[in-house]
Order: C-alpha cells, then structure tokens, then sequence
C-alpha cells in the first residue's frame, strides 16, 4: 500500500512562516493584498475564489474581489483592469480565465505588471520559468506539485519523471521546475504510443491530462511517486484525480490523493506568492 | 548505412524562396538589414560572422557589423546598443554572447525590440516559443535542427525524440517545438542515469550537450534519426560533433554531418529571419 501524500501536511507547514512574514510586513506597515479579478459566475471559479480567499484570510491577507459582468465590452474591462493594476495598495492579481470571447486575453494580459503576475501569466514570468530564473512566479499548481514533492523529501536529482500532458498552466512549467532540480524528463500527451510502457519505467509521474481515472495500477511500478494534478467529475458526481486511485495505491511507493492532495496546496502557493510579492515592492521600494 | 542528412540541401531550397521574397521586399521600397552586434574579436564569434554576412548577401540582403571594443564601459555600450535598436533600416540583430564581465546582460536584452530579437534573446521570444506560439523567433539553431528534419520528411508526431542537453539556445527551445509537432520528448543531461539506454529507445534524437563524440554507435538504434547539434574541436584539432559519426553512421537510419549538417543550417535561418522580420515591419506599417 502507497504512502498517502496528504497535501494539508504541505498547507500546514507553509502556514506556519507565511503567518509570520505576513506579521513581519504588517509591522512595517504593508498590508498584503490580492485581487481577484473574475467576469462572470462560473461555478469552477467561484469555488476557487472561496477556497483561495479562505486560505490568504487565515494567513492574514486582505483579498478585494472585482466581479465583472459576462457582457461587459473590452475597452471597459481592460480600463478597469488597468485601474486595479496600478493601485498601490493590490500586491498581486488572480485573474479567471478564460475571457469571454469578446474580450482578447492578450490584450489584457499586456496590461499585467509582471510583478503583480503571481499566477504566470506574463511573457516575463513564462520567459523565466522558461530559462530556470527563480525570481518570477510560476503558475500556482505547477509549484504546487514541487512543494508537495519537496515537503516529503522525494528525491528528483536523476530520477526519471513522466508528465502526463503539455499545458501552459501544469505540464510545460512543471517540466522546466523538475528539470531545474535534474530529474530526467519526459513529457507524453494524446499523441504518444504506449504512455502505459513510458509511465511504467518512471519513478516520479505527474498525471495533468485532465481525464478522469486515465492512470490505472498498469501504469505504475512499486517503486513510483504519483502525483495527480487532475480534478474531474466522474459519471456518478463525484470529484476524482487523473489517477484510478484506489488501484494506482495498491502498487506506487507513494500517491497524493484527490481531492486533499495537490489542490489543496495550490491557494497557498498563492498566497505565498501574494507575500512575495509584497516582500519585494518593499525591499524594491526602499 | 546511415543516410547522410546533408545541410547544404536544406539550405538551397530555402534559398530559392528567401531570394523571392527579398526581391518582393525590394520591389516596395525595402532593403532588409541585419545589424551584427559584437564587442571584442573572440575567433568563434568571427567564424560565426563570416558565415552569417555570405549566406545573408547571398540571398541580397545588406549585414551592418558594430564592433565595440573589448573594455567598453555598460552606459556607453546600452547607449549605443539603444541607437541600433531604434534605427528604422535594421530589421534584426544577432547580438554576440557572453559580454564581458562590466556589462549586465539582462540590461542590455531589455533594450532589445522582439520583433527584432531573430536570435530569441528577449523574455517575449522566449515565452512565444515556450507557449508554442509561432509569431515569435526562435533560437537559429533550434529552428535550423526542425528545417532538417522537414526538409528530409522526418515524421515526429507520436515520435519518442530524445534531446541530450537542456541549454536555452537548443535543448530546451527544441523541446516545445518537437512537442509541438506532437513528439514524445524526453530531455536528458549530465544527471541522466543511462543516457545510454533511453537513446536506444529514441526515434530522433538530438545531440546538443557540447561533448565530442559522446554518442557512440551503443546509444543508437537502427531505426533512428541523429541530428548532431554540436560543435568540437578534438584533440587533433579537427571539428567534431557530439556524436561519434564514424560509427553512429554504421548503425543509425540517417544522420547529419560535423561539419555539413545543422550548422550549416543555422545562418540560412537567421537570414530567413531578418527577412520575415522585414516583412513583418511592412505589413504592419501600411
């Protein structure tokens, strides 16, 4: 039976020195803020939201919401979205995509201080993930997966990591993270023959296909740490990884759950990211 | 027998469609220009310049070197730098790295227009390739290693291609676009544990790790495609690739030369470059 990888231990920990550099910048008078910036009610990201406001509240950050209405026209937005950018007390930005199609993402994604930008997405940010530079933020589930990984002491140097799927927000960043810690790397998605044979030599899988259940025991060795990035529905309701969890745990060495696993990590990354972000206008500032 | 990927007939048939295009360029008004940037005479940096001012003349475009001497202080050099970035007549620069030690690279990048970034040195290019955006600029090498593969008809959807080597002017940028065109990629380096036995497993592969004659005839399979990315000079004195060609060439399905191959590639890009560039600057002029 697989270690279960819980991702509240991950949470748990990083509480602990947010909370306390929150109360440092607090005492020099900085009150860490993040906007959340969402058109539209989707249901995916009000859930989110609530999640994220949850966790930044408990380490003491101030969250500011700005909801859009679904047909609200592109210049407008895009004023309004320059407004919050440029307002000194908002430290970071969480902004849903994707647009309605009326608005062009680009174009307001040009708007973005890169500095604000803690969800990466940002040319500076993506170039700096890109070429291994720490100084930006990478997106907040892919670093989410390097924290639960480092929490519990997997070991990367060497090893042979699969990911499975190439997306800007998980699959391509996080490639770029695990080869900065020198894992070997290999990256499979729909168009790869026999992922079964390629994720059954690896020692570290990251599932981010974003298919319910898709990984089952066949894909994975005793030796393998899974990590499963994907939240679906299943036919019957319930929410579920990319991993077949309750085979897949019979064999790995270790397994994060879902949900409880690396979604839960994900908003405090972003409220660390928040801090961060806080911790450097100051020290730029001065 | 390998078959012999020969650079030069990559090179010719992008000749013929390079001369069209600058004659059309011609034809309304535009000269396109290639400013070459170098500071100090390192032999390599030269070579390099011959080879790039013959190939980019010969299909009728104009090259402008600046040279700067070696102790230029960083204010002058970026003051200068600045001029060759605004000048209308330059359409792309290929700026000569690594800068002596008083001048901060990043400074100097952050001057640089994208759109005349032909070598992907500015954040925008390099998120443009990460996010498999094509509008971008790719690094001249690693577009010269996918122009050979094209041009010889090389399948790489579903394809396992292995890159030996994660530098950001090959082994990452080739990365996102062989997994653009759908490849399974796996990127190995000087941690891999058995680099040996995942190349055997490689339907391309891709050497760029700097290393004279790493690969031998052991990490290749009958059914694969080398491309050799490296350049070396042996201990006799003579050029030499990071594979061992004498004998990956008994064994492999088809591989480029050193010299001859990739290299020879390389400038024909970066003229396409300047060109495309030239264009680009008309088009969204009118």
């Amino acid at each position: 039976m697989a270690t279960v990888l819980k991702g509240i231990e991950v949470v748990n920990s990083m509480k602990i020195k947010m909370m306390d550099d929150v109360n440092d910048l607090k005492s020099k008078g900085i009150q860490p803020c993040l906007a959340i910036v969402r058109i539209g009610q989707r249901e995916d990201d009000l859930s989110y939201e609530r999640g994220a406001i949850k966790r930044c509240e408990g380490v003491g950050l101030i969250c500011k919401v700005f909801e859009f209405k679904e047909n609200i026209d592109e210049s407008s937005f895009i004023n309004k979205f320059k407004a919050i950018n440029i307002d000194e007390n908002i430290h970071g930005i969480l902004l849903f995509r994707p647009f309605p199609k009326q608005i062009n993402e680009r174009k307001v994604i040009e708007v973005m201080d890169s500095e604000k930008d803690i969800d990466c997405m940002t040319s500076g940010n993506l170039a700096k993930i890109f070429s291994g530079d720490e100084t930006g933020y990478a997106p907040c589930t892919a670093e989410a997966v390097m924290r639960v990984l480092e929490h519990f002491n997997i070991d990367i140097c060497g090893k042979n990591a699969v990911i499975v799927g190439r997306s800007l927000v998980v699959g391509k960043p996080l490639a770029m993270m695990l080869l900065k810690k020198n894992a070997t790397l290999t990256i499979c998605h729909t168009k790869t023959n026999n992922i079964q044979g390629i994720c059954k030599r690896a020692d570290i899988i990251i599932a981010a296909a974003g298919k319910a259940r898709m990984l089952t025991s066949e894909f994975i060795s005793d030796y393998a740490v899974v990590i499963d990035v994907g939240i679906n529905v299943d036919e019957n309701g319930n929410l579920c990884g990319d991993v077949d969890f309750e085979s897949a745990s019979q064999i790995a060495m270790a397994i994060t759950p879902v949900p409880g696993g690396v979604g839960t990590v994900t908003t405090s990354v972003l409220a660390e990211h928040v801090v961060r972000a806080a911790h450097m206008k100051m020290i730029t500032r001065v």
